[in-house]
This record gives C-alpha cells, structure tokens and sequence, in this order.
C-alpha cells in the first residue's frame, strides 16, 4: 500500500487551498464538480478524512461515502433530466485512479451518448458553474 | 423508476436456480464471477434482498454491499496479484446495467492491460472456476 499525499489537489480543495463548486456537504463527505467532465453534470464524493482510496478508507468513510453517492445519483437524475448514472470508483494507476485521495464518480448518462474520453481539458467555467447550480437545487 | 423483476439473472442465481461460482456469502451479500469478465477474476457484489440500482436499494443493503465491495477488492488484488482495481455499479440501460438486481463489478486491473470490451462471450467455464477458487481463497 502506498501512503496519503497530504498535497493531493483534493486535500487542497478539502482544505480551501484550492477552489471548487461544492454542491453539498456534510460532516463525512463533500461533492464537487469534476472539472474535466465526462459527461454532463459529472460529479466526485469524497471522503473529508484523507484516505487513498478504498483498500484503506475506515469504514465508516466508506459507510458516509456511499450514502452521499446514493444521493447525489438521484439528483442527477433529477437535475440534468439523466436517462441513468454510472458510478466508477478507481483504485490505483492501473485501476484508473488520478487523484490519490479516494473518490466516487457520479456520472450522468445519457441515451445513445458514449462517456467522453478522459483528455485532460478543463470544461469553460461557466458551464461547471450552471451545473453545479442544477445539482444543488436537485439536492436540496 | 422501473419496478424490480424478480425473473432477472441474479434473482435467478440467488434463489439457486441457475448456478453461479460463489467466492463469498454474508447475510445481506453474495459474491459470484462475472462469466462474460472484461479483466482476470471479474466478480460482481450482489445484495440479497431485491432492489434495481442506487437508486432504489435501502440504506442497509447499501452498506452491506459497499462493505463486501471493499473486503472483495482488497482479496483480489491479493488473488490476481492485480496493481489496481476499477470498481463500477451502472445505473438503467443508458448507464451501462444490462442485469435489472443491483450489482458492483469488481475489476482487478493490471498495468498496461485495458479492460476487455463486453462482447457477451462468455469465459471458459475452467478459466472461471480456477480465478473462483483463487479469490475464495484471499476471502478467507
């Protein structure tokens, strides 16, 4: 097991070091917006505690994250009008983990639309912002 | 919401009625191999008790699976020797489900390998059987 990066970019927004539109939080766990999405209105549970991932999150992180997942994909659904979700969790470079600090997708999909690859581009800010607008009302 | 259809495949395996390899069993959980697997040693988390997705699973069956998620990811990636895990649960048709019970693949990833795409063969019955075997012997 590799150990926790304390500057990973997500224990830097949990810090407020580093911007992000929140669209909810509680005392376990926060969303945000990815800004690279790969569909409309992707979103990312984390855990506020550090953890890698979820060979070493405590339970009740994992417990807390999972509750937020199952809310934030109903409101997904509500708020971007999403035919069907899908949830990835990745684990480690070769699971398809970027950011070593543990993260649940909630991605909104939509008929006939294919996942858009992973490229790296950061989605206009405006566009992050009206969707992080929709999710939070529909989690409200 | 589309209601749950109690003739799905897994509904099917759990009352017994088409065979499976289980690799572990709970009180709230089971675990079987994917036998159409898109990496070495695909199994799926499956909750009892009846629900479709997310978005209709109750809490505790949740967090029974996410439980039995965690304790399957970390067996595998002892079983297969994996360096990562890709850890999915899709959500209706348009978020990739294709089996109406609630499930979560596990994924054992190994570097440089992409996950298969599904093309609906399924695997050779020894090659899941040995894979079940090596993952029930990490679960124990």
């Amino acid at each position: 097991m590799t150990t926790y990066d304390p500057d990973n970019i997500f224990a830097k927004i949990l810090r407020g070091e580093v911007p992000s539109q929140t669209v909810y939080e509680d005392e376990a766990t926060r969303v945000i917006m990815d800004i690279m999405p790969r569909s409309k209105g992707h979103s990312l549970v984390l855990p506020k505690a550090p953890s890698r991932n979820i060979l070493d999150i405590a339970p009740d992180d994992l417990a807390a994250c999972i509750r937020t997942v199952q809310r934030v994909a109903r409101a997904a659904k509500t708020a971007f009008e999403a035919d069907g979700v899908s949830i990835q969790h990745f684990v480690e470079g070769s699971g398809g983990q970027m950011v070593f600090h543990t993260h649940w997708h909630v991605l909104p999909r939509f008929e006939g639309e294919a996942l858009r690859p992973h490229t790296g581009e950061v989605a206009p800010k405006e566009d992050v912002e009206a969707h992080a607008a929709l999710l939070r009302d529909a989690l409200r």
